[in-house]
């Protein structure tokens, strides 16, 4: 078998400091020099190294330019962080199974780490990268990631019987816009990761196992 | 023929001030009452009130919580109105082809109007909205466009030669990072308009004819 | 941006009159010479000028050849305008429905037009355009659009419950036979145009607005 | 294994005479009484008789209304056997392979009949009804074929380069109006035969086998 | 119209003895000799000669490898004509319509072949393989092929409701279980023979018209 | 969030032994008792017991019947481990990017596992089962699961110049035939997984990581 390279051959996005021991040091295929970070990111990106152990690659990968970074932490934090009738399983359920319709390599490795790691439950993870309807799920996971997962693929057929039966599953108005908002921003990420080729931090190929 | 009803059945998003005669009233089928707007986001409503003449109804939309709206309102200005070496046609085009793909009909509406305000040519404005491929373009406005639907319809897809691509028809890797956010933040877009059947203001129908 | 050019580079279907002023004046990208009209095709097409304005680019796309002029004019006319269970404006938001599944740039604009001044309600003739499911129909409408939209993506999955759901919805046997055939007919004239390049005369787009 | 029965359990088109042996007596699920043929389509209706040894069920189904019922024959002999610079059987041929693309039982059988008998080669009409992708043909009926069922899965991505692909395989502009126009037509007719459930004469299974 | 050949231009797969006249001597595009026959396979192809009249292509196929054709005709054995609650024409109809749904030209002919004979109804081979939508079937029948192409063309989206259906229609779990391993084995095969360009013997053509 | 249980409600298939702690003890959905071993596949039990420490459940499965187990058993020998021009590890890379077009579960645990464990890389499975293009990858590795994802996803369309692609990759037809069969092979797998609901042995989640 010939042999396969990680090697990228162009210049391309890195971390500002590439420390992780045996990890892929390219973070995109856009050759985009870092900007330096404001007070407030640099103090957001200190935040993550204490918290997780490092900074994501998405935040890299934004970190060329300071008011598109700040932007999207902002959305970031509050649709996956802020209070919500979902809980922050639930939104990192949707988060893979969207990327999972979207084939997203980033988004599946990093947010399937997160349902790993928020539920206890490793197989849960997989089957939500892999074919969500596979899993033993409650009438009110399986109801939001449905819907979810229709306006992954066919938006334009999401109609009033799709909120109904939301609604029938014990969601709220609030929460109905929680699982669209939440759902639209992975089908942008999963559309800026495979645009860029962007590539995961190893770690979370480990975390939750 | 039976007749059609505009008026909805059930309670749902209604702008803070139903001003606009002959205007459907309603926003989205969700019942999300608006919050009182942060001074940054009244300034900022006053300002689409001057310039426009109204308030784009996405806006009314997200106006139930004033962290949501900001977030939105910094994203989409950066994207669609920051100095970039894309023209703000070139990301109307973006918004229009992508929105076309996905069927959203309240995107259309709003970014038709734009493409016929801006290129001051009512056609083009109809062409991104049915048929890309069906306009006379450019070779960097083709290269562009075909990028973006390729990235909305199967993101799995995108490989360095779509990125050969671009940089072929003369677009820098910072170019290609807006096209793909762009193109992104519409896929975002498109899914929320849908999950929550957002109508356009009906002045758009009027702009740029 | 680079210049748009409205100019095709090789020999390609002109109208016999280029007098619409600003007017794209290809009609198709084959070169085919206008031959001269029989007596009946030329009262039709002075018929056309006198209550329209113009002659619609298709028939001129058609008039290189007097049998095929006159076998889409008879058989276009009984399917569009001749007595039936459905009115014009059901007729015409059929044409406009099956031409937004197949994205044909031409049916769209020339039909959409239709729409906007049959129905006097301009957004209806954009819905039609861009997601038929978007609009406030009636039950009726919905039935006779759903049923002709399935037929057309997906032919082979139409039976018998699909015929029960328009009798249901007050179609007679006679009232589907014309949902049907005017569903095959524009499936058919969408890809002549597609095939052809076929370009609407720009007149539409101010039509009904 | 249960029984199956041929016969429909509701009015239904039926033949003005059934005297065929052993056919299946129901032309479509619409019940549409025949009505009187003008004298010219009795003329050809007797012609049928008497070349065929039978009315093609297609037929029968339009007999229900003479204007519709001369329309439909005027366009498929001016497309079938009119001139033109394709052959008889590649005119077939493009009808099979375009009813194949919308899985069309009546097309098929009707049509596969006629490629056995006009090529005398019985498995070219199973491979133009199963994948004409299989069959061993020149390139002027593959770059023919293509065209023809691209128009007909995705007529949104005909461009230029698919006629000169024509051209270059040796198509004038006219045969490309032929090709386009003949794979239009079956993408009528499929649609009219799948929305009324058509069924094709018996004997059409045993001709050219 | 240009000439078609029969005649592949490379070495492929042939038979061990080209006796059948007219055949088209070619069984598939890959050049794979025969090996010798085992003893056990050496009877069964006799078998094959004495009952059919001829030696399936594919078993000719894989007959370059003793311990591939074994595991195939083993396979195959067990499913086609094993005791099973699935009558042998339910196990050809399912072979025929996931073989349509496939579009595979070897398996269509040769299992067309087999339905025409074993149901003594020649239209009903060419519904399986058109349409199988369009055939008057039973409950059972229906449903049974409904699982099947759902499984075909879906299989990620079958679940419980599914095995439900085919329960309520009649069907054990045993039989459930022929039915998946039916249509998975076609899918296989219909892959094999695309993947190869194998073809069909001729005599399958004339037989049980 | 309300709570998920792994309890089926209904007798399903188990295996003989529920000896692995922690593990869901559900194989399938189906009813279907296993029969005692013939002593060549209780000595194969016996042997998967003491190299790889359990049963793999898809052997549980088909154990109800055994001729079926047998057959099952020698044709996924001969495939995925007899001398072949393909390492094991292409064919289980070939298996799971196979599986992940069919999204099936049973299939993307098992050999993902076997991906991680052949090639000490376990990012590797997670990009056969998430997205293979985002892979670095020899351009042989490429050819072969370009060819396999196609014939899973469009068999219809592979002709000659994929072969021809295979053998400028540097394969073999012999290999041809391999990757074929192996991607035909998963390809009925899948659909046996997905029809019954088979469930992977709970230690495949673990094993490479």
């Amino acid at each position: 078998m010939a042999k396969r390279s990680s090697k990228a051959t162009r210049p391309a996005q890195k971390p500002r400091a590439s420390a992780a021991a045996g990890d892929d040091i390219t973070i995109t295929a856009l050759n985009l020099p870092p900007a330096p970070l404001s007070p407030d990111m640099a103090a957001y990106f200190a935040k993550c190294e204490e918290k997780l152990g490092f900074v994501p690659n998405v935040l890299e990968a934004y970190a060329f330019d300071g008011a598109k970074l700040s932007a999207f932490v902002a959305m970031y934090n509050d649709l996956m962080l802020a209070p919500s009738g979902l809980s922050k399983l639930e939104r990192e359920m949707i988060a893979v199974a969207v990327s999972a319709q979207n084939r997203c390599y980033y988004c599946l490795v990093a947010h399937g780490a997160a349902v790993r790691q928020l539920s206890g439950d490793p197989p849960l993870g997989e089957l939500m990268a892999m074919n969500y309807r596979a899993a033993r799920l409650s009438r009110r996971e399986r109801a939001m990631l449905d819907f979810a997962v229709k306006l992954t693929a066919e938006p334009w057929l999401v109609e009033e019987p799709d909120r109904e039966g939301l609604r029938r599953a014990g969601f709220s108005d609030r929460d109905i816009w929680d699982i669209a908002t939440v759902a639209g921003f992975f089908n942008m990420s999963n559309r800026v990761a495979s645009a860029t080729d962007m590539r995961p931090n190893s770690v979370y190929h480990r975390q939750g196992r």
